[in-house]
């Protein structure tokens, strides 16, 4: 059994913040790096997989020099998210290794690039599922970073990167990051930064189409595939105002999901188990991440309504059946993460109203066999690395 | 080549309007049939499958009495829709035979029950793809009796019907039909019969998705698949202030479709051939009746636009990749046919605006060849049957 983490009691969090401030004063040297014109690279640590097929394991490298827009972050915690497993399996395309996964990351800044404004040493930071994009384009202009029109978007792990001496992206699961403040989040101080990882991407991944769908105060919002994504997606829509129904295939999750907020839990041990919600949600949000029956789950939406898929099947393959689309008249989209306004705001509300995601706190040396409990489901509902543990 | 027909010119439809008429005063005796206690079924005849893979063959059968809300029509034209074949060949499900096909259907009343108050012996009248529902719930009340809540919509031929001797509905691809007069379309004189059978089934299904869409004048609309029902789709966007890209695969096509007002014509021989459009439209119909790559279309469209999917592919499978729709972020829907005020409104419309489809008027005795020529992509654009024809 998995047991979730107490919060911690404001004092005790205090005390933290400040020994956590007391550690950033000694890097001062790091900052310096900044103001020298022989920039060095950062080094850095994490867990990386050699192939797609390797375990995670400890890996030095070096990360890109502080430059005049970067922060630099020292990472607290990581979250595990199922994207990372499918990413460096090699699920969603060939992938460059080394690579270290994780896009969930928070942790306090430790130094500040001469241009930088929105940080500042010691402050708390996250990074989410993207570093950098054009930042001109209409997208990127309307805080849409994730859907750069010029292509230009760089995700967090496994991207090409001319900036980084490795040739890609590497993730959070390591003791540093290097990254453009613009692509950083503030993390309040009344939120812990191990329930702020989640938020960066389990968060606004759902945050985002729940606020676009645009419903209203007891509106019926459905949500299927409770896990990192979901529970988080149920608790942001009770937070909101909406009645959740909660769509499941894991019974034993029934008590925690009720516990999140939501009025009603549908266990779907069988399609039948949905056919008395035909037509009855305004709107529905799936994360479940791979190749299911959607159609059958979007017919619970009313005439006109929508239906956001957040989960993302190996290969991207989908097979719908048109009919049911047809007779129920929802609209279908799928959704990508959010953009840099958008988080900010995600991280902002749940900091401001105590949303927290219910998280396992694992050391680094546990990441391999936390993996398989994601792919075997047992998560309940985040697993997030405590970065003070790798070794 | 096929040659489409000219409109006639008004006189002559008049003097034609006239003949008509007296026509229908001399069958005066099936009227009286409403008002005899004992009434006597209607003696039809027309062209009926008796298997799957039958070809189609001339049937006397019987349809049910003049009811009280009925009228009876005397058909005059029967437009082809690629539907009938999919059906009547049982490519979306088991069928009940024999089975007349046919859901496009004009003609001229004969005769009307007492309580009918729409329509008078001698009225044009159509009958689109429905003749019957609950008529209370909330889709029936809102107009949509296509989408009854009851699930008590009756489609035009082969849905159980107990009403019929025969045990299912026949369709109109004979010489006469009994419907309930508020499944009935007023057509204007302004319309011939034979321009008016093809928005029953081909105009509707356009309309209604094109219309609920919101699109504005100027806005870019794409219409993909450029056949009954994709031409409609251009004249009935163009003639609402759209700027309209047409997608198809036939190179032959090409000056058809600038003459329907469109104003691009792609010729889709490779998917590469979309790539310039990705984005660029700010709403896409597509008539596709097959499973093909429908994310790539999609994709045409502009960020939160919407793409409606209208042709039914066999089986209703529809594989879809959900990575594009994820990066388009563009909403699908699919759509089926109309509701009864919106079909009288694309009729009134069109021949108020003299939108006619691009017809080619065939005998009966050429169903089964017509059929082939649907099938092989060569109808330019819609084969109507003409009834008189019937032997």
């Amino acid at each position: 059994m998995n047991k979730p983490e107490n919060h911690t009691p404001r004092r005790q969090f205090i005390q933290q913040s400040a020994a956590l401030s007391a550690t950033v004063m000694l890097v001062g040297p790091t900052q310096l790096l900044t103001e020298n014109k022989a920039m060095k690279n950062t080094a850095s640590k994490g867990y990386a997989a050699k192939s797609k097929s390797d375990k995670l394991d400890i890996w030095s490298f070096e990360r890109r020099a502080v430059g005049d827009n970067d922060i630099l972050i020292d990472v607290k915690f990581s979250g595990i998210c199922h994207s990372d497993i499918h990413q460096i399996r090699g699920h969603w395309g060939a992938q460059t290794y080394p690579q270290i996964p994780g896009h969930e990351i928070a942790g306090v800044v430790s130094a500040v690039g001469k241009n930088v404004t929105k940080f500042k040493v010691g402050d708390q930071a996250g990074v989410g599922c993207m570093v950098d994009s054009c930042m001109t384009c209409t997208s990127c202009t309307n805080g849409e970073e994730h859907h750069c029109d010029n292509h230009a978007t760089v995700f967090t792990y496994g991207s090409p990167d001319k900036t980084s001496p490795t040739g890609i992206t590497q993730g959070g699961y390591a003791n540093n990051l290097v990254v453009k403040e613009h692509f950083a989040i503030r993390i309040p101080n009344t939120i812990r930064l191990q329930d702020a990882a989640p938020l960066l991407c389990a968060g606004i991944t759902t945050y985002s189409p729940l606020m676009r769908s645009g419903f209203a105060k007891g509106d019926k919002v459905g949500v299927a595939g409770i896990g990192g994504l979901g529970h988080l997606a149920i608790k942001l829509a009770v937070a909101k105002g909406a009645e959740v129904y909660a769509f499941t295939t894991s019974e034993s999750k029934r008590k925690d999901i009720l516990g999140f907020g939501a009025k009603e839990v549908i266990v779907v041990d069988s399609l039948d188990k949905l056919k008395p919600y035909a037509g009855r949600l305004d709107y529905m949000i799936s994360t479940i991440p791979y190749a299911y029956e959607v159609s059958n789950y979007l017919a619970c939406v009313r005439p006109y309504g929508s239906f956001t898929q957040v989960g993302q099947p190996v290969g991207g393959q989908l097979t719908i059946n048109n009919s049911i689309f047809m007779y129920s008249r929802v609209n279908y989209n799928s959704s990508l993460i959010g953009g840099i306004p958008e988080t900010q705001e995600v991280m902002d509300h749940c900091a401001e109203n105590k949303i927290y995601p219910q998280i396992e706190v694992i050391s680094a040396k546990d990441i391999n066999a936390t993996w398989d409990k994601v792919v075997n489901k047992e998560a309940r509902y985040r697993y997030v690395i405590d970065m003070a543990t790798i070794s």
